[in-house]
């Protein structure tokens, strides 16, 4: 029976509430599939920083890079800065196992009231394809004049032509996976006049090397009008760190809600371990209560699942979820019940 | 009786079309509140550029100071790339004017549906001011190894105390004068993480200095998704060149047409001319079928005149559009009806 070495990481507030909910239901998945999950647990997290000065250890990716996968739970916490506590942990990981597909679902399930008028499941279904480690999200920058009327901050974006051309040739080769076979592109080459035509032009290139893919573009202002106006028109969305970022949390938001939202951090070569994590934060408003929707952490789970080669199990654990939705099981508040935590994962565990 | 000189630039597209009718209703404004507008057309557009090699002449901006203000369509045409459009036009009177405020209404009215499920006028009415000249929208930047596989670009976000503190503290000012006296601040200083932790800084710094505005701040990600989720949360909300961007298309998303929705670029020191605008663009797929919405343009004059002084022209001319919406008279194909453009100008008019 073939085993996966797991690295665990709740982090902060809600993710350590979620996390064990989304364990539970991976070894419901590899039970009934017939594989071994094997996990470690690390503590790495906000805590951890007030305790030693550090997100993790000095060593912290040199440990991970034990492990087939990384399963992770929330980061940040009030009181760290969040550019700290998460440039010392998540983005690290994103950025130096070069896992440079951000891959984020956006799908409205039976049962789930849409914050839009009349939209029902199958309306809105698409992927947002998130470029993961470049682009706006950039170390390089500053300041100058602190403290002075002069003051003033700069922040570089970068955009690589292997950086774009990978997430950009990925989306393609996931649209030929998809039943519509679309890629739109998020640009604002009117705004942002060095990189986003940059982008465009790699764009325009890639769109030849396929010509059974439709494709088309629209500026990041207009494409979140269209999320909200027209969800159907989609089907995969690649986007720059930033603009993937945005609509994967607007996605998510027309599906009723970010509490089921899931993500895969991806280094499709797997020279390094991959990344599997809610698209929510650690919600300081509701941590500590034990209500946090543990969906989107779940979801994540069958992402990893799939990544690991078992795609029956992931499909057994994403239909868990939809049952769960729609046989009126436990739900937690956030989608309008009075379930926890607990419950909601032990009920989809139980539907694996 | 007071006469103010207004510079015309109706662009391209329906630029041309909505331009007359704001026109239009301005002139009826005037007459009613006794003021006089003086108004001089200028041609500059992509037609013009593909005629001359130039959006404008040389000397367009000297031209422009003459004007008190400038009353602007569309700019942006199919074949002409737009950072060549909109950075021959209309980003150099935005910037070299240091018309620093972008101002933009979303507003729900009664006789529009949105496209929220059981979102109600009053529930989405609210104001995004977005800084209009720095940030993300820089001209410093370019591409190192052009045409090989090293290729990249880059692009400087340049955030300066002046241009940070002045817009926040305009927000603030405005605040200062509505209802419900709340500014919300859109940021990343999670993943952007040189210029943002520095505009958060400068917000709080302001928050300081009025202790009598309800101050938050959201991530613009999460942000989008409370504008979708809880549109009632906000009243002013205040975001950099690009983040304001997004939020003022989206808004009015929110509230059933981009056509409708107003801007005004303002230099609120007055020592240069302010420039009106609607939201939306030259729109080549309906332009010259005569079905464009004229209402983001006669909102645009409603606040231009408001800017000019006649708050009371400004409010006859919104009651105006109101009631055009309640009462059923005609309106265009993007609100359902198929009213064309001049008819609804006509109308909106009639009732001023
Ligand atoms: C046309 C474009 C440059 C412009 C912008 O991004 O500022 C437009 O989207 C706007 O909102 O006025
Ligand atoms: C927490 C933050 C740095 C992160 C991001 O912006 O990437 C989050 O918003 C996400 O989408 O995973």
């Amino acid at each position: 029976m073939a085993k996966h070495k797991i690295a665990l990481i709740p982090g902060d507030g809600i993710g350590k509430e979620v996390l064990p909910e989304g364990v539970k239901v991976l070894e419901a998945a590899a039970r009934r599939f017939n594989f071994e999950l094997e996990f470690t647990d690390f503590d790495w997290s906000c805590d951890r920083l007030v305790k030693t000065g550090k997100m993790m250890p000095d060593d912290g990716m040199e440990q991970l890079k034990a492990f087939e996968s990384i399963f992770l739970g929330a980061v940040g916490w009030p009181g760290v800065p969040d550019h700290v506590s998460l440039w010392g942990l998540l983005i690290p990981i994103r950025r130096d196992f070069d896992e440079y597909v951000n891959l984020r679902p956006v799908r409205l399930f039976e049962g789930v009231p849409s914050p839009l008028a009349n939209r029902k499941p199958g309306e809105i279904d698409f992927w947002v394809v998130r470029e993961n480690t470049e682009g706006e999200y950039s170390s390089i920058g500053g300041r100058m004049f602190q403290g002075t009327d002069d003051e003033m901050a700069i922040q570089q974006a970068i955009f690589t032509r292997k950086g774009v051309d990978r997430i950009l040739k990925f989306a393609f080769d996931f649209a030929s996976t998809t039943k519509k076979k679309h890629v739109t592109s998020a640009t604002k080459s009117n705004g942002i006049i060095h990189t986003m035509p940059f982008w465009d032009e790699r764009f325009a290139e890639m769109c030849k090397k396929y010509p059974n893919i439709k494709a088309d573009q629209y500026h990041i202002d207009i494409l979140t009008a269209h999320f909200v106006r027209n969800p159907d028109w989609f089907d995969v969305v690649v986007g720059s760190n930033l603009f993937g970022d945005i609509l994967s949390d607007l996605g998510p938001a027309l599906t009723g809600s970010i509490g089921v939202a899931p993500s895969g951090n991806i280094n499709p070569e797997r020279k390094y371990p991959s990344m599997f994590e809610p698209v929510h934060g650690s919600a300081p408003d509701i941590a500590g209560k034990g209500i946090a929707n543990p969906i989107g952490q779940i979801w994540s789970g069958a992402m990893m699942v799939r990544h690991l080669g078992y795609p029956e199990a992931a499909e057994a654990i994403e239909r868990a979820i939809a049952a769960s939705l729609v046989e009126g099981g436990p739900r937690t508040k956030d989608l309008g019940g009075n379930g926890d935590t607990k419950t909601v994962g032990a009920a989809i565990a139980e539907l694996v």
